[in-house]
């Protein structure tokens, strides 16, 4: 087989298979092996950013990478944003990309770039083929490498000869040791458990697996019985929610509610997390949410076994029957309001659904509302922007059977606007609801709170995306969505029901005042 | 003043007043900034590949930088596509790029990144501002660096707190001295006369400045006088052709034509011009195109002044009169065909239009009808597909008073297809005609020619763009564009005609079959 083919099948065999692609000339070697290895599924993208948020959407669903193709290092330029999105996810991504011929390389061809430089700033891990028989064993450290602990995205360069040339007749299986993330020691507990013995005083921050049902069932009974308070990333990787499940504190995105959630704390367990920090610095303000002089103690790094800390730290504790949260009543009337979105996807999303949250602006006034329906939200992990219709791809991919709504700010919507046709062509189950605020409602904030004045006209217009107003119905339409808007609660609450009695890809523009 | 408005005058006193933008909280001052600065144009895109692309089209006309302004490095990582574009086509660009404040990046906040790194694949300058007070030195040399020559991507990293901080109260005027081309020795001169005694075994293969007004006419005269072949890289960042210009053999894109032409040569004089190699390497073949045993002499490099060179070469040789090329008849009929739609622009393109040629596949049936009218052209310099739609929005800021004509290919214009929304709220006067055979045509050839096989149904999903089809008059339409369908002869004739009546955007979809 040639070396394409034996990437191919050592992928497979490492239990990859899904790629998401966006292929070019030094890539047909590849795509000509998706005919000899049926049981790879290969999925087109119109842009790369597609490609590299679907495959992160996939890795936060199944917890294992999707390979993503690119074609030389432009290519992988424009996938770059949501790596880096993926990167800040802990998200398992294996990046292939094509290169041109070694023999080419010796000249400055047009698209002659240095793709390990265009890599460097997302990837945990770079490798470039060799030679063809190095093909297996190249790929098979990269699929490695993406899992991590912590996942990452790992990128295998791959020059074309080397796919086209022969690889061997055979394909090296993986030995078969899965990734294993390590369990604290016994130290770390022992100091949790000390700490906890503060109550209110001290906060539990989880992320990572630990944000999962087992972590928070076990967070959800530590706190019952210690009255320790839990927080959460409010840009956590996935975040497990609704019925049944232990809710804790999301922790706000600006600071001055983010410190106020914070509030009184004198010790802080990281599990899986980072220690907090505003999104951005603002003039005269800390980074650091946390109040000054708060203990930060790592229970369990990125890398660790969290959720197994939080299960060793709760051993014996009763279990928790998390307060039923009932269902919102449905709006109706006009104009169509935020809430009265929230109060819509909070009445009729069915349990088990996936939410990609790319609302920006509109988040807080939306999530309050969808407290009761079980289901997983992923969010912008990186603060890239355009990765809500990639993640919900992604996820869609990943998981047919669980309906997946996208609930999508407009601005953020068009750096990656062709994830639509692919939703289309795939006949993904996504529902994609745009909150058309016409403008970057979230730089009018911000301009206030950086200081920058502005409030002029030419200022204004850097952060207004009406005039022309953007046609989300149309964008949807022109590459296979049906698409409809909504500019009442009626017609929202009407067009989102029915949307979730369907399956397939859908498109509700929900025009804000 | 504060460092932002330092940087804008700083921008500004050293001749740019455009800068296209897609800006973020970290951007904000810089953005108020517009309001106190008049002189600086903002101008908004949705995605920053469009931002990128115009910058680079906006070079290439007026040979001096605009700004482009992009939000950290996922920011910039939508943008580098388009700057590897800008590097190959050596096209001045300042890109600047918005960044945590210096006490933000002691944290790991979602957005923090290696900017630099993000920035090294395409920038040829980088510089990080150290403190509010080194803005305008900062800034200047930037500039300076983007100048060349040759021209270049130069890269301004701005910290936040630095925009917002006082940068004193004036703005350095920079020193005037202008970037100068340097004219190549006469020894080079006295051996590229030698070589030209060779007649028709001797080549000149003229890129850059050489390939504008006065090198064409010099090489035309040596030419004439000579009997040498003059040649232009298929990709040139800009070609001036038509009505009294001397139009020199355009090197093929495939590699057995562009051997073919420049079969018999044993000696070629590269004036701004790289050894010409084939785009990709192929199977069985040479990356170098000219003849072997040909004999390659660098006559003037990408950093000096080839069309001095050749007009000192031409010193009193004889003009020319270029021979007349009559425009081609008006096609009528169905269905649609390339040479349809090359026969149409080249009757009714009017003089001192500007193209974007990403045609791709299409180019070669459209390129030849085009001969008759004088226009610019500007093509894909470094195969970073998704250029096509930006360098029209570039040109059209640059030449208010001049037609842009964007011809291109369907599956290249959804990169980055946002560019259509800045067409529409600038009023560019752009008419973008979409090819639309609904396929990666492209790839459909190279699979072939790279031995790949195919020719399954899985491999032939991953090339062909139907499937649903995209429907490019919705989406010139959500995005504030008229745009029309024509899916005869006929039908494109009329609508061609009335576009190049009106001034402003629009756009037709050109159905092939």
């Amino acid at each position: 087989m040639n070396g394409a083919e034996c990437l191919l099948r050592t992928l497979l065999a490492q239990g990859i298979d899904l790629c998401v692609m966006n292929p070019g000339t030094s890539e047909m070697q590849f795509v000509a092996a998706l005919d000899r290895v049926p049981e790879m599924r290969g999925v087109l993208c119109l842009f790369e950013g597609v490609c590299s948020g679907a495959a992160d959407g996939y890795a936060r669903m199944l917890d294992r990478p999707a390979a993503a193709l690119f074609h030389l290092g432009p290519g992988l330029g424009n996938g770059l944003a949501n790596l880096h999105n993926a990167r800040k996810a802990h998200s398992p991504v294996v990046a292939i990309v094509g290169e041109h011929t070694t023999g080419h390389l010796l000249y400055d061809a047009p698209l002659t770039a240095d793709i390990p430089a265009f890599a460097e700033p997302v990837s945990g891990y770079i490798e470039t083929v060799q030679c063809p028989e190095d093909m297996c064993e190249a790929a098979t450290r990269v699929v490695r490498a993406a899992f991590g602990p912590p996942g990452q995205v790992a990128t295998l360069i791959v020059p074309a000869d080397h796919s086209w040339s022969p690889a061997g007749d055979s394909v090296q299986p993986p030995d078969g040791a899965k990734p294993v993330r390590k369990r604290p020691d016994s130290a770390r507990i022992s100091e949790a458990r000390r700490i906890l013995q503060s109550g209110p005083r001290a906060g539990l921050l989880i992320d990572g697996s630990a944000g999962r049902e087992h972590g928070l069932d076990a967070a959800g009974r530590i706190a019952a019985a210690t009255g320790a308070r839990v927080f959460t990333n409010r840009f956590a990787a996935r975040t497990e929610r609704g019925e049944g499940l232990f809710a804790p504190t999301r922790i706000p995105y600006f600071p001055e509610p983010a410190e106020e959630a914070l509030a009184g704390l004198e010790h802080l367990i990281l599990v899986e997390s980072k220690p907090p920090v505003s999104f951005f610095g603002y003039p005269g303000r800390r980074s650091v949410l946390a109040p000054e002089g708060c203990n930060l103690f790592e229970l369990a790094s990125e890398a660790e076994d969290g959720a197994a800390a939080l299960e060793e730290l709760a051993d014996g504790l009763p279990p928790i029957a998390p307060t039923p949260v009932a269902r919102p009543e449905l709006p109706s009337g006009a104009p169509l309001t935020l809430e009265a979105i929230g109060r819509t996807i909070g009445a009729l999303l069915p349990d088990g659904a996936i939410i990609s949250d790319e609302m920006i602006s509109s988040a807080e006034s939306v999530w309050p509302w969808l407290a009761a329906p079980r289901h997983s939200v992923l969010a912008v992990t990186g603060g890239a922007i355009g990765v809500g219709l990639p993640l919900a791809t992604g996820a869609a991919l990943a998981c047919p059977d669980r309906k997946v709504v996208a609930l999508q700010a407009d601005g953020s919507a068009m750096y990656t606007i062709q994830a639509l046709w692919t939703m289309a062509r795939e006949r993904l189950d996504v529902v994609t609801v745009v909150l058309a605020n016409r403008s970057y409602r979230i730089l009018e904030i911000e301009m206030k709170r950086t200081g920058g004045g502005g409030g002029g006209e030419r200022s204004r217009q850097m952060m207004s995306i009406g005039a022309p107003d953007l046609d989300f119905v149309k964008l949807g339409e022109a590459q296979g969505v049906a698409s409809t808007r909504a500019a009442t609660a009626d017609e929202f609450v009407a067009q989102f029901r029915e949307a979730m009695k369907e399956r397939g890809p859908r498109l509700i523009e929900a025009v804000l005042e």
